[in-house]
């Protein structure tokens, strides 16, 4: 297969924390990352994932309420560990501040991103949804405010990693929706990205990495998803359909991990599908033994989207500028949208790279095409 | 609360092993359990989950086909573990046996029911569903053949536990169908339980214990469910409506498990609710820390079935029988399926016992209502 050049913005990374004002003036933002993408009249938004965390304070916090972990609380003696989330005890739900004892025995802190306490999961970092916009597609301008803040028991730890899909004139952002019930994934809509409606988890936990189809086929919406077994099986993609974007059935296998391969460990969709003449073009991401995240594709059959006509032997992206390979959580590129420029002779991939800052690449379709074997 | 009696059925287990014609010569049945229930004129129909396994032979048996483990295949020098499934690579899709060496280092056979080896997992005998018909509700003559085998890529290693629910005249049997994508829940109907249609999956994996409501409740169908997650949660049960009873969506938790009681480690939906005059009177499985499957109830309101009305703080049966505490995998009761009988006075709670045996037990359904908290 020839291989495909994927051409970095000089501009990268496009977005970085330090361009988005936090949403509390006592919490940092630690990543602005994997956007959703749309073109709005002669704009391109991005739907950011923000993820934010208390900033470290000079002496201890004015006031500690402590998580309640359902064991003895044992006096906060050691150093503290914030976790941010939404209360959802309070009449009014708010984001607020909790706090575990890192002394704490049987307390798992080895990955950055999670803090776990027997079967208790928390995270370290708070997601939300923020808009920014751009006249070229590079330049881009954060908006102060968020766009979607976390919402109810089932986003209690957060919204992450949007997906936009236009239909119509509708506006369809899938996205994570992460609470101690799990990793769901729910859907909002919006005309203008000012007024946002919510219609519920349309994929129950595990499921996230999930891409609407832009347009219907044999009259029904179809969706790749990405569910995680706990008992039998591994991380694939599925694929479903859906007469109203709300309700999803007749599952079934679309891709699997290929042993060995760059997508070996586990993989789950990416950018909302692109229509081609060859077929759909799925941008997806791929994560080898070795924990690697990387970008590669599959062409699926037009009329029947489970037919896999074609897939990257060799990933179209990996983690090899320094912003990709270090950061938040290293050695990731993962992409939520994509865009055809150019004339649709280019794909415009814009990823998070590092769990940390989104940057962008452009691909020529036809080498990408070219490629899939 | 006021106690609850369970009247066990004197001519209990109503069905076992014995009475089930295996479906192939060289088979054995190893358990006939979890059967879904439903009335069709006159009759009591059970659909039971009819588990085999290849019968042990005096000598080695007169072709062996190793297992394709992606390792490689080591002379099958040992003794031989036979894992009966259906071979999705012959033209013709058929059940067939494949075998393991169990001296292979790594394989994991400390649960009865399955076999492990890294992150592959099969399972020791093979489910299909099988009808059993009784003009009592307690004589049962089961038929000579099965009446639903695994079928595709997703009842690779069996189809489990069915749930029947009437809606005007179909009969929706929903079930766990198991491969090596996971263990997810598909859907098939018939009217007269001689022909069936199969309308694929509606619960990607991990999810089982689905049980749908017997009438539409603002214009759409419900369903409980319970996923099971792979990363944060624990397995909880959802609920979930549908405008077809092929697509589900707009989840949301319904029960979870309470520490220290009789489903504090995990629990699902039993038999299909039934409408009382309080509430839809759900009985569902819950498990203990020491592993022990319980029946409870919990009712939830007519019109806002994600409305706990109230729970079981008392299991209403446990396993107490003999016959409940051994068999296959011991200290289970578990529901599919129940009746009102006696104008509605009692419930008949369908069971199966220790993943072997068929059995029955009669509730009261006041005395039900009235222990729940």
């Amino acid at each position: 297969m020839p291989p495909v050049s994927a051409a970095r913005l000089a501009r990268n990374p496009l977005i970085t924390p330090q361009d988005v004002q936090p949403s509390r003036p006592d919490w940092e933002v630690v990543s602005a990352f994997n956007p959703g993408v749309a073109r709005l009249g002669d704009e391109v938004l991005l739907l950011l994932r923000v993820a934010e965390r208390p900033r470290e304070q000079a002496g201890p916090p004015a006031e500690v309420v402590m998580l309640d972990l359902g064991a003895p609380a044992a006096g906060a003696t050691g150093e503290l560990i914030a976790v941010p989330l939404l209360d959802l005890v309070s009449p009014t739900p708010r984001l607020v501040v909790r706090y575990l004892d890192r002394s704490l025995p049987g307390l798992d802190l080895s990955d950055p991103r999670v803090i776990k306490y027997g079967s208790q999961v928390y995270l370290t970092a708070l997601s939300h949804l923020r808009l920014a916009r751009s006249r070229d597609g590079i330049h881009f301008t954060v908006e102060d405010q968020p766009a979607l803040l976390p919402s109810g028991p089932l986003e209690e730890f957060g919204v992450e990693d949007p997906r936009i899909t236009l239909i119509g004139q509708d506006y369809w952002i899938n996205y994570t929706a992460v609470s101690r019930h799990g990793i769901a994934t729910a859907l909002a809509s919006t005309r203008d990205f000012h007024s946002y409606q919510r219609h519920g988890v349309i994929f129950c936990s595990e499921n996230r990495d999930v891409t609407i189809f832009p347009e219907k086929i044999d009259g029904l919406y179809w969706a790749l998803h990405r569910p995680v077994p706990a008992g039998i099986g591994v991380p694939e993609m599925w694929l479903a359909s859906s007469p109203d974007l709300v309700r999803w059935g007749d599952h079934r296998v679309a891709l699997s991990p290929r042993p060995g391969a760059w997508d070996s460990h586990r993989m789950g969709g990416g950018a909302v599908p692109l229509r081609t003449r060859r077929g759909w073009l799925e941008i997806y991401h791929g994560v080898d033994a070795a924990g690697r995240y990387c970008l590669g594709a599959v062409l699926l059959d037009l009329q029947r989207p489970w037919q896999v006509l074609g897939r990257s032997a060799q990933p179209l992206l990996a983690p090899e500028a320094e912003f990709e390979q270090q950061g938040f959580f290293g050695n990731v590129v993962f992409t939520c949208g994509a865009l055809l420029i150019e004339g649709g002779q280019t794909v415009r991939v814009y990823y998070g790279a590092a769990d940390s800052v989104t940057a962008a690449a452009d691909l020529s379709l036809e080498e990408i095409l070219a490629s899939l074997a």
